[in-house]
């Protein structure tokens, strides 16, 4: 089970992709897609789409996760993240991925045990759980955490 | 020069295209897409952005226009519009066309001639300039209303 982990943002989006097999998962692949911001708003959000769908073409994951979107007090803050969200969400409906969202809290409580830890705190974490990623940086970091999220919160152990 | 106006929303995308030909202008099409409230979010912005990729491969704009997006106090709306928004965007932007924006009542003033204009105001006029055309709803009919405001908006008069 391939999943595809999601930090959309208009500047740069983070995307990380790890392998779930029962409890155990593994790192694949981690990126950045950071879009030019002298372009029109329409270019700026078509190449991130086109990265993203080149992302879900090379790794053809099972199925994808983000974050619940963070509800900006800036109402123009909001408008730029979701608009580049929605790209990111289309592309994923486009290959047919359903995407699971969760709350920050329960991304960091699965990554680190508690839903008030520090952004340095899942990082370290990430090193932990996923040995020897080359992590691209903070919004890929991002998603290689909401994707272990929901590795977590989907495996139900067996009982014996 | 062919304009497609556009009136993006998550439940119905309103768009229109017009032909304007210096200070004349002429109805080509209209439509509106829906889009199923039941399924989920990721498929109902690939459906939406399918169907505008669709409807600029039929009629081959030369450029879009839309509103300058209402920011609405609900964050949930705003972020709702803006996530549908942002396919809109992406798939004139994949197709090379740049989309103006305009103020709600810049559009009004273009086509009713007055920025307080009421909605039937703005549906009477377009009746009277784009005769014959069969309106497919408000959507669209707002949709008309930004093409045509990018018409009158771009067209400077030449001087003799």
């Amino acid at each position: 089970m391939l999943i595809l982990g999601l930090d959309p943002s208009l500047s740069c989006t983070g995307w990380g992709v790890i392998r779930a097999e029962g409890s155990r998962i593994s790192h694949i692949a981690n990126g950045q897609v950071p879009t030019d911001a002298k372009a029109p708003m329409a270019q700026r959000l078509a190449a991130l789409q086109a990265a993203l769908a080149g992302v879900i073409a090379d790794y053809r994951p099972d199925r994808a996760a983000a974050e619940e979107v963070f509800l900006n007090k800036n109402p123009q803050s909001t408008l730029k993240l979701a608009q580049a969200r929605g790209c990111v969400l289309a592309a994923c409906g486009a290959a047919g991925l359903a995407v699971n969202e969760h709350a920050a809290r329960l991304v960091k409580k699965a990554v680190v045990g508690t839903g008030g830890a520090e952004k340095a705190q899942v990082q370290a974490m990430l090193k932990v759980l996923l040995p020897g990623a080359q992590i691209t940086g903070a919004d890929a970091a991002d998603a290689l955490a909401v994707a272990i999220a929901d590795a977590h919160l989907s495996y139900t152990p067996t009982s014996r």
